[in-house]
Order: C-alpha cells, then structure tokens, then sequence
C-alpha cells in the first residue's frame, strides 16, 4: 500500500516536514505506522475506505509547540486536523476530513488549570474528559457538580467546541463555555472574552468583553485550537431529582412534547431532558435480538409492546431538577400537574442528596446527576458485536406537530433503507436536536452503505421542509452545509471569507463544516 | 460655520454622493441641517463639543434601501453610523465616533414581524422600542412579557447589539436574541443561525446552526447592519414576585455580595437583580439639593441616614421570581433563610399575577415585571435641570471582596474629581456590570470635561486591577479598547483583521468599539 499522502505534497516534501514536526514534539509523540495510524480512522466506517486517513499523527505537549507545528504546516502547507480527543464515533471519531491531513492530538494537554468553586468554574485543557474532571473535582472535595454527556470518555472542550449536550443545568455545553485561549491558523496566540486583557481577572465569570465576541467563531469551525476554556459548574445542589414521564400511546407524541415545551419555558426543568421511543429504551438495555428476531425494522406491535413489557410506556422522557427540597417538590408537583393532563401519562421521581454522588449506582440517573460513566458504548453492538452508527441530527422547534411530522418522514427512509428507527431527542425549551443513530454491523459493507445513503437522503428532504443538521459525519459535512442556502449561500461565502483572512495558508482542517480554504475551492479534492 | 464633512471628502464630493443617497430614499428623509442634526449629537456633552458629529442623516425604509445605501458609502466612501433608535444617551446617544459621518438611522424599520406565542418570541426590526413591542403584545392579547431595561424607549435590537441588561428571565439582551439578518459592509444580505438555510422553520427557536456561529460578530462591532432579530419572551408566568433585600451597614457590602452570587449560583433569582446604594435610590427619587445642601460629595454619614429614613438600610437589591405561586414562595424562603445569615437584613416582596399589567403602578416593580416606563428619565437632573452624565461600567467577579476593593478604588477618584459616587450593580450568578454614573450639569464645561477625565482615569487604574469595561461613551471607545492588551493586543489585532475582510472599504461605523479600518489606521484622525 503506498504512503498516504496531504494533498499536493510530494513523498519527499512531506518526510522532510515530518522531520521538522518531530523536532517539535520529539519522536515518541508522533505516529506514522499503519497500525498507529489505525486508532484515527473512522472506527465506524467500513474496512478499506481509505477517504478519511491521517498521513501522520502529531501529539504537542504545550501550547508553544501547538504554535510551532502550526507555524511548520504554514511553511510546508500541510494541513492539520486537530482532536481532543476524538471520541465521536458517531460522525468519524479522530479522522480528517482530507485524506492525508496530520492528525494534531491535544490529548496531552490534559491538565485541569484551575477549579473556582466560591465562582463556580474549572479551566480545562483540550485533553481533559469528562471523566477526568469529575475525578478531579471529587478529589479536590470541590462542591461542584459537572454536566456530562451519555459517555464520559469525550473531551469536555471537545465536546463545547461540537455543540455537545449534556444534562445538566449547563447541558448547552457551548452556552457553558466561557473564556477560551486559542492558537490562530498562523500561529498567534489570543485570549477571548475578557481574557483579552491581560492579567484579567474576569476571564471566566463573563462571556463578553468589549467589542464582538469571537469564542463562537472557534465551534464547530477551522478557525482556531482552543487550547485552554473555562466551563460553567453548578455547585451541588441540596438534592437532585431524576424523573422520568412517560405516555401509553403511539399517538401521544404530540401532547407529549408540547407538554414538555411548556415546562420548559416555564422553567420547572434544569437539566435537558431526553424523549425516547420504547424502542430507543430497549435500544440501551439489549441488543436487538433480546427484542425482536425478525427481518425487517422492529415493527410497531413489537416496539408498543416492549414499552407496556418495560412500563416506560410508548414514549419516555428523563428529566432533572435540582436545588433545595422544597423548590425541587413544588417543580415536580407543577410536572405532575402538567402531565395530568395527558390520559395514562405516567410520572416518577427518584430524588437524591446533591452530594450522593458515587451511591448513584443506575447508570440512567448517573448521567443527570454529573456522574460520567461508559454505559452506553455496550448499546452500539444492537446489530452484533462489530457495531456502529451514524448520526443524522437535525434541530426541529419544539412543537408537537412537527415532531410528528419529522418522525414520519423520518421513520420512512430509514425504514425504506432497511434500518429500525432509533435516537433520541434532546430538548431546550424551543428547539429539539433530533438524533436518529443508524445503527448496523461495520464488517457489513452494505449495511455502511445503506447507511450514508439514507443520512444524505435524510439530509435533503429535511431541508425541504425547513430544517438543517446541527452536526454532521466527515462524509455528509459538505452537503449539510449546502442546504444552508440562502441567498446564494450567503453564510458559506461569509465564513469562507473569514477562512482566508484567517487562515490564507488554508492549512487548518480545510473541509470542516463544509468550510473550505481558497485552495481548495479552487481545485477541488474530487 | 463651516459644513461638517467626512474625512478627506471634499465639499463637492460630499454633494454628489447625499444626491444620490437622496435618491434612494427621498427628499424627506435626509436630513441636513444644523437644527434638524443636533438631535444626533451627544446630548450630553458640553455645547460646541464637534467631534463627534453627523454630517447628515439618512433613513431608509427598507432592507433594500439599507443595502442600496450600504453600496453607495462604499463607492463614495462616505462612513456610516448606524444607529437604531440611538437613545443610549449616557454613552454618547446618536452620535457617530468619527466627526462628518453619516448617520443611518433605523427607526423608520419599526415592524413587529412575527410574535409566536406558543415557542416565547418575537422577530423585530431596529426601530422597535422595548415601549412599542409591550404595547404590540398586549394589543395582541399574547401571553408574553417582555425584558425592558430600565429606559423604555431604546430600540430592542440596539440594546441587544450593545450588550445591553434588562431584568427579566432574559434580561441579558445579547443572550436572549435568537437568529438575525444582517446587511454586510458590502450590501449582502446574511442570515445567522437556523436562518442560514432559506425557508428556515427553526431560525428563532435554535441559536447555532452548522459551523461556527456569527451573530456575535455583529454585536458592538461595526461588521453588519441588523435589519431583523428574533428576541425570547417569557411566557406570562402564573405570579412575579418583585422583591428587596437590605442590610443596615456599609460594611454589609461584601456578606451581601456573597449572599446574592449563592443565591444565582442556585438559581433562586430569576430576574437580572441590581444592587444600589441608598444614595443611588435617593438619586433615583429627588434632585440632590433634596438630600444635601453642602459642597462636595455626599458625605457618608449623610447617606446612611438617607438608608434609615428611607427604611432601605446602607445597601438594597430589587430582585424577581417568576413561575407557579408554590415555586415562588418556595424560593423566596430560600431567599429568605440566606439573608437571615445577615444581622439587621431585611428582605420583603411583593407578589402580583402574572397578567396584573398595568395594574402594578409602581415604577420600579413595573420594570422587573416587564412594562417600560420612563420614570428613570427624571434622574438625570440631579445637579440641576440642564442635568446630563456619562458611564464608566467595568465588569468584576460577584464576590464580596472584588466589589468593595473596586468600590474603594472609584469612591477614591471619582470623589477626587467632585463628583458623588451614584451608580447600580447589575448581578449575574458569576459577574457583575459595576456601573458608575457621573452626574453633572451639561452647561458646566469644567464639570462635563472633568466627568471625562475621571472615565480615563478610572479605566486605566481598573485596567491595572485587571477589570475592563463591557460598553463605553465614544470618548473613552479607544481607551476601553487600549485596555484588552493581551499578546500585544491580539484582539484588536483578529477583529481589524475580521474588519478588514468584511469590510475592505471601511465604511461602516470606523472606529466603533476602538475597531479601526485599515485607511483609518494608516492615517489616524488625530
């Protein structure tokens, strides 16, 4: 197999650059084998496909040598993708967009820099996960509580920097970002917010400074490297509560969400609550064959009776509040009030001192209550062992008609593509991400397939009817971007802007988000 | 006197281009004389203060009009201020930073667009004021209620692009502003977020979209004209609470700071609460010769009686609760029992429905419960009818030891300059906006110059403690700006380099937020 290569870089040119990098970071902190190189491949693509492959991966120890191997793939135009950590199987995990790229690693730049408890902040390193920051804080015997994703291994700047969500008060984990440092395309070093003083002592307390505020320009973009970020704690609550709702009937979804709409704006919900078919449910619990042995997507008679087998109902969600006692009861009591209205919904709350910490032993009342874990890595294998997924995950408004509507549409095309519908919706009190995983057998070329297939086909007719993808896999980055068209993609052609006045070398993670470099744009990879 | 022109555009040039900006919107609204410009001075300044003055003023009455004049400036390059009501008197009002500017005023762009009640928003255009969407709500029976700041009759939009604070749920403006359109230095047309993508059904539910996202690019910047904005409303809750907290002594200051962040932090305070002096309640009732007679500034022992007969002790906090009647009390007790930690604190609220309206008469409940008024306006004349005042408003950590060091520090030097220290303490669960009001009368040219002296002097010296300022008058933009010096300035370095690509001309608002345009920078105004 010949050598991958970033394009346009001839064999000699590249090794000679690889030379320079390793006199950066030292040769134990750069990996060029096949079999180093094989942990930063898609991990949920099908054998073979050779599209999104590291040439070489590049692991800087400080924020100064991220600064010189940005300086270095300037001079050598070699273009860097950078990771976290690279966790998010889902949508590619640690690979590059282009075939070729140097994967740059934060992962060593794993220290927790600073814990502010009386403020309720930490500053983290791109390394750091969640996992990490829980032990740290439990460590420190700091009263704070984290808000984390389904799975605790991911990067917690990582994750803002996606447009993550998690659970708790600050689940928004972009809105929960706040002063960042970034090493630009060019190598320079900037503080954002009122980090942009120097010696500032508000850096992490207030999102704003004076001027624009650019920390948004660094997510889901190729901008910048966020090299250090202050993220937003919420001091242990007196007690936590962990409640579930659920409905009987199919046809309850609408009621369902709009019921949940109106909590949420009236504020009786802290953390962000998740809807879940029975499905989904049984989804989390067992492989597929637990449930249901047939050919075919599970078909309804089966997904409704697993739900009444489970008591979940038809339709679940999990919701969190948080604070003293007696606010907790009188929100749960408005929740019960609400659900009342609904024949056959179905309320519970399971409360637990703030600190319990560790005494929380269900895996589904760990995550809301900041306590990360792995449990949901086992729900990949729905299809066998070799399992993966894809995401497609479009942002709907919470309103219970167009979440039919969209569950429809949906339900059609994966079906058609021969796969059983399964997700999850995250809510804020207007919108919902709507997360459908096309779960299949990686060692499965068809099933892969199938699966891209149904996310562009997926991506296309959403747009039709109003709706855009908050994130996206490598391979679909490009057409999601295209269906934000207006006026003639006036956002592309606005971003691509400030791609070239940032980065007029174009060696930042050129292709992220469907955001081009000029030298890309004028010579297409394909 | 001779005709205020742009710089270096000659008398001739200046002519040719207002005849054809003539053409684009009519003879009736250009406005060029001197009677009809001194409305878009600073009205605050000193008489025959000419810097900061327009050399005409221009109204379009539409988007196209907007972008017709936007196209023009660059071809002409005539700078334009664009101001949407320009109300922000204390700041500067409708004045341009550079002297000849043309100012684009957005007040005739005054349509409520869209009010969906069932997902908490509206869409507004820049001439609307807060007056002006409360009077649209309820003459369209919506249950929703508005964040107003303290003046009623600035423009939605402006506020919110100004980073601007009102007192409700989402009284941080900036944050609550959900998907833009924007006009670009060139005359293009963006629209932000959800809106990116044409017939967009998520625009105002969704704040991010895919890729990085700008509409905070386009806040205190001078990066894009804002012709639409959706803005979240809260759902008319079941009951508002608008309550007080005291304490009795000028030594309370730091327990009370402390007691108010916890009380955030645990999200016990729904409202955006402020903290006033009994000084700045006393400013905020009667003229100064009501409440002391001497020279010099108010002595201390003179303002804590004020507390005493006022009965609102050394230091008080207007907060509010919104939600069911048993959430609330549930959170006043929590309110309560953290006070009680206070000897001699007094905490009382008043409770109304949530749809009392214009039942609740009193000036300073009606603002938390979202109806605008202009009570605040009388407060200007504290030394005198021909009252005026500038702010200095630098954001601090909410901790009780940060606020007293800084409120020693101003005390010193604002005092040093002659004036009273009067000013109010807006609190989020982490930062605080301190802003510091100098209060003078505009016909005292020493007084007005000193005001201004006493800015520079407390920015620098905040600067150093490591504080800077979120907003300031046009006076002090370059100052403030000086201020963020991290790296060698490396913000100002990225927002000219953004400035630059944006708009290359550099005619949109040169020098706004101290962000210059290249010509502007090669060859400075003074």
């Amino acid at each position: 197999m010949s050598q991958t290569l970033p394009p346009g870089v001839s064999a000699e040119e590249f090794s000679r650059a690889l030379k320079l990098l390793t006199g950066i970071v030292g040769e134990q902190h750069v990996q060029r084998s096949e079999e180093e190189l094989a942990e930063y491949r898609d991990p949920y693509s099908f054998a073979g496909r050779d599209e999104f492959v590291p040439s070489a991966v590049i692991s800087p120890g400080s924020v100064e040598e991220v600064q010189a191997i940005v300086r270095l793939a300037n001079e050598s135009r070699i273009p860097l993708w950078t990771i976290s950590q690279g966790r998010n199987n889902g949508y590619g995990g640690a690979a590059p967009r282009v075939r070729g790229s140097v994967v740059m690693s934060l992962r060593r730049l794993n220290r927790v820099l600073e814990v502010n408890e009386e403020l309720g902040y930490a500053v983290v390193e791109p390394g750091v996960r969640f996992s990490d920051l829980y032990d740290h804080l439990r460590a420190g015997g700091h009263r704070l509580m984290i808000s984390t994703p389904d799975l605790g291994w991911g990067s917690v700047i990582g994750n803002a920097l996606d447009h993550g969500i998690g659970y708790g008060v600050y689940g928004d984990h972009a809105a929960g970002a706040c002063g960042m440092e970034v090493v630009l395309p060019d190598g320079d070093l900037l503080r954002t917010g009122q980090g942009a003083m120097t010696g500032s002592k508000a850096w992490h307390v207030h999102r704003r400074a004076f001027g624009p505020s650019v920390s948004d320009l660094f997510m889901q973009s190729n901008f910048g490297i966020v090299t250090k970020m202050g993220v937003w704690l919420m001091p242990t609550p007196e007690c936590t509560l962990v409640g579930t709702a659920s409905v009987p009937r199919e046809e309850d979804l609408e009621a369902f969400v709009d019921t949940m709409r109106q909590l949420m704006l009236d504020r009786m919900i802290d953390g962000v609550p998740t809807i879940a078919s029975a499905l989904a449910v049984a989804w989390l619990i067992a492989p597929r064959e637990n449930w249901y042995q047939g050919e075919g997507p599970v078909p309804e008679e089966v997904v409704a009776e697993i739900g009444r087998n489970l008591g979940i109902g038809r339709w679940t969600v999990r919701f969190s509040v948080y604070g003293p006692q007696a606010v907790v009861d009188a929100k749960f009591a408005a929740i019960e009030k609400a659900f009342a209205r609904i024949e056959g919904a179905e309320v519970v709350g399971a409360t637990y001192p703030g600190d319990a910490g560790a005494d929380i032993v269900a895996p589904p009342h760990q995550v809301p209550a900041g306590i990360p874990n792995l449990d949901m890595l086992e729900s990949v294998k729905w299809c066998g062992p070799q399992g993966g997924h894809v995401g497609f995950s479009p942002v709907l408004p919470l309103v219970g008609s167009v979440v039919r509507e969209q569950r429809d549409r949906v339900k059609r095309i994966v079906e058609k593509y021969g796969f059983d519908h399964i997700g999850g919706l995250l809510l804020t009190p207007r919108s919902v991400q709507d997360v459908v995983m096309f779960l299949y057998d990686v060692t499965n070329h068809e099933q892969v397939t199938a699966a891209y297939a149904a996310c562009r086909e997926l991506i296309v007719e959403t747009a039709k009817a109003g709706y855009g993808e908050y994130r996206a896999h490598l391979d679909a980055m490009d057409l999601v971007a295209d269906q934000y068209d207006f006026n003639d993609h006036a956002m592309r052609r606005f971003t691509e802007r400030l791609k070239d006045a940032i980065d007029p070398a174009g060696i930042l993670a050129p292709g992220k988000q469907g955001i081009w470099p000029a030298a890309y744009r004028s010579a297409p990879l394909s």
